[in-house]
């Protein structure tokens, strides 16, 4: 499925099939954001590894606890493991400054993970969960806090297809599945999970439930919250099992308090998914609205019936001029394009329908959402865009790495809102990147797009391209992303809709939950970690 | 909407239109159930009041907290506020039995809910939030605990609109505010909230909240856990606010540890509901299946699809033969009993359909649903058995009354479980009430719906009629009830999937949440809750 760079650099991708800028698209960045100075990316050779901190004691009792085979402290290995997927975790491997690991385990059930855990706490040493390692947030970075050493746990040996129940419509997993794994063994059974975050080629299972991840298609499958029927996951204190019924009334809903909980209150081993039927037919459309204000309106309406789309998705004019520039379709942009130049509109707002199921409810659905379009003066692009953007919906990481070559600082934030509120956040967050990473040039070139559409609100995801300050990186972006996240809670919006806390919005979750409810997780986290070994830093802060 | 009875007997409906059993109702009782012996209510003037408890301090400190005016100790007053509406609180009211609360406090806002709060503690005073005060599952009733004093807290001061917006879709309310003044208030701005549970005449929406409610049409409009859009809470510790956007991945969702938390974390001061457009049409049906399993496995396949009707409810042949021997519409009742003798079937399981929404929904989601019951030899019965239903809805506990006249023990339990272990926990728990209520007649009578339906599973409710033995009235429940619970969690069942927890099922907690999970609510409540004063022995016990 993917290829394998350098792990130094752990690029998206395959070196068989590099991808690269098209003039067009290297002429639209120049103009809008400036011509970056190409950064080199260290050479392994060059990379200092330090020693493991490994003590001798822990050593011994880690491998008790997982099998002498399934730790390693390896250098590629470790380098491997050495955080996730955000700019900055792809600017330190790039410079080869990266935390590592001092060791990798990979239990292969839940008794390991209890034991793991037990040798973790009595030797001091903290422990990371590692699933696909996509966090964009630091949820993944190697950080020992107060402890003798620091491992990271990988689930690959965990990833089996536990049980699939086509009566109960449930598929039950290991956590180290991933979802191109789990869709081929359901797909082979008429069914899918429907669960395709941009992530989707590398995250697991694990990581969607420890994360609260959103795929593009939860409009209409749901986020994987919802997704979730039961959980088991072990904790220093005892395991959890829950979620016994589709729904209930006993008390708090406990799964609750550990999805989205990051591996700081215990790692999950085991997780059961409501699966749904394959669709009959998958139909994805492109339509373009006058102005962005026209989109936004026709899709609160459509999201306020409940007959909306799966996927749902509405460019800003910034992007999509961009897509108009960027795409590697050509087909694609000559209709963008051609529309664009018929209309004289410079504002048009790109967006993306998708619908499954079966033939009459897609019809029904369609139609139903197209009359709300028509009123909204959107018109339709065709199919050939619609699926255009289905199967380049997992190439942003690809061409964030090409861009990365060309000197480029290029980062995603997302967030949500209910829908009042909502062009104004888009605003402020984006005149708060604008002035943070102004420069000389004309840039940064702030772009969005409206997605994960709720009947109350939705979600906003915003593209930011700056030329990266080499020298001065981590400062340059970290000031940027402070602005933003300001920008985003002062607006009453959420600090993340789909990418989780981890250890970069740490800082902004008071302003969410307020102090009793940092206060509320402290007591959660004391009463199942009272070691605190589990991902440190996550989530609460340290 | 409701009449008042003599508040020590707490009747639902008023003497002015007084419930009657038909001759063929009382015939089908003494058949299956036996003849019972009347049990007398005892009358207001023998029921005996005894002093409150409250110190001349503490009630100095909460008439400081929420006004003198706020603060009642009245007989009338106690009485009305001892208990919900279990059998056994209703068996406790009719002898005189009931436990009372030594005062009643009205705070008509967030601030007289903190120093109600603030008063309680110093003056070690338990308080039990008292919504619409319908709990069946004694969540409302005064227990004390270790404190000195017990009071009850009722909202009607805190029963506002706050808000609607009727661009995010959204209504804020006071906790006190119930289900018919909230969709009068909606109703003439075009907007429902959609939540009907049996209990609406009288429930509050913080009740709902606080306990989990869904309502009977939750397959169409959510439980109202998904209708909690945000929520404010005081606890002792101080204000919790949780909620800002409709999707997040902030950490936890700590809105589902306060929902269905039961009053036992904190007092809730005010919900933000999503809300929807009153529906263009409305549209319910009966359907009469041949048996039960056809008309279970027409439901599965229906709930499979994402177009499933609002309302779907499944009653059991006996459920079937009650609802044609008691119903009181005598046009329905020949309905039935023509299909039943044109069949010669006795085992017919009857359904009811509602649709709701715009009039191409409802007509392109009736035509799938009736595809999936044409296949399952379902027959139609028309909208006349339909509105029936939806008219009589509300009805429920109406009867209740007359039938505990007469002399009968009724009561309801109710559960939640997959697909495949649905008839067996049907089974289970049918056999485990008739063999504890089973006396020398052909009682009890036990009859189920499947309600609430879900992709992967569904809610069994199940009523149970048995005559009262009026000299063992509390041990004759409480061994039943003990049996019907051993069986839900032994099947693998949610021991509540609407009622809640209550006092009366948190001892089977455990069951489903494990030790480490009620350890996890122990500590949560002992953070909010230092000194327990909130409704002590409701979810986790004493």
């Amino acid at each position: 499925m993917i290829g394998s760079y350098d792990t130094t650099v752990a690029r998206w991708g395959s070196p068989d099939a590099p991808i690269t800028i098209s003039e067009r698209g290297r002429l639209f960045l120049e103009t809008e954001v400036g011509v970056p100075t190409p950064t080199p990316v260290v050479d392994r050779s060059d990379v200092k590894v330090p020693a493991s901190q490994l003590s001798e004691a822990a050593r011994s009792a880690l491998a008790d606890a997982v099998g002498v085979d399934a730790l390693s402290e390896a250098d590629d290995e470790r380098l491997a493991h050495a955080g996730g997927f955000s700019y900055l975790d792809l600017v330190d491997r790039r410079d080869g400054d990266s935390a590592l690991p001092d060791a990798i385990v990979r239990p292969a059930s839940s008794d390991d993970v209890a034991q793991l855990l037990a040798a973790c706490v009595a030797h001091d040493v903290a422990v990371v969960p590692f699933g696909g390692g996509t966090s964009v947030v630091g949820g993944v970075r190697p950080e020992r806090g107060p402890h003798s050493a620091v491992i990271a746990a990988a689930f690959d040996r965990m990833a089996e297809l536990v049980d699939v129940d086509n009566v109960n419509m449930t598929a039950t997993v290991g956590p180290g599945m991933t979802g191109p794994t789990l869709e081929r063994l359901l797909g082979a059974r008429g069914l899918t999970l429907g669960h395709f975050p941009q992530s989707w080629e590398r995250a697991s299972i694990g990581g969607y439930v420890a994360t609260r991840s959103a795929g593009q298609a939860s409009s209409g499958y749901g986020r994987s919250d919802d997704m979730v029927e039961a959980l088991r996951v072990m904790t220093p204190q005892g395991e959890m099992v829950l979620g016994r019924a589709p729904g209930s009334a006993a008390g708090p809903d406990l799964r609750q308090l550990f999805i989205g909980s990051e591996g700081a209150f215990g790692i999950i081993t085991e997780v059961t998914l409501r699966v749904r039927s394959q669709p009959q037919e998958r139909r994805y459309e492109g339509v373009m609205f006058p102005s962005y204000e026209l989109g936004l309106e026709a899709f609160r309406e459509i999201a306020a019936r409940r007959t909306q789309p799966d996927v749902m998705r509405l460019s800003d004019p910034q992007e999509t001029s961009s897509t108009l520039a960027m795409g590697t379709d050509g087909a694609v942009a000559a209709v963008l394009d051609g529309y664009l130049k018929l209309r004289r509109a410079a504002n048009g707002a790109l967006a993306i329908f998708g619908w499954e199921g079966t033939r009459t409810q897609v019809g029904a659905r369609r139609d139903e959402t197209w009359r709300v379009i028509r009123a909204h003066k959107g018109v339709a692009l065709g199919q050939r865009v619609g699926s255009s953007w289905e199967h380049a919906r997992f190439s942003g990481p690809y061409l964030r790495d090409v861009l990365m070559d060309e000197g480029y600082l290029v980062e995603t934030l997302e967030t949500a809102i209910r829908w009042r509120d909502l062009p104004a956040l888009r605003e402020s967050v984006t005149n708060a990147l604008k002035e943070s990473l102004h420069d000389d040039g004309p840039g940064p070139f702030v772009m969005s797009h409206l997605s994960h559409v709720y009947e109350t609100g939705g979600s906003l995801y915003i593209t930011v391209v700056a030329r990266r300050d080499a020298g001065n990186s981590r400062e340059q972006w970290l000031a940027a992303k402070a602005a933003a996240c300001d920008a985003i809670v002062a607006s009453g919006a959420t600090i993340t809709h789909h990418h989780a806390v981890g250890r970069d919005h740490a800082p902004w979750l008071k302003d969410e939950i307020g102090q009793t409810g940092i206060d509320l997780l402290h007591v959660v986290k004391t009463q199942l970690d009272p070691d605190g070994i589990l991902n440190p830093g996550v989530l609460i802060g340290t």
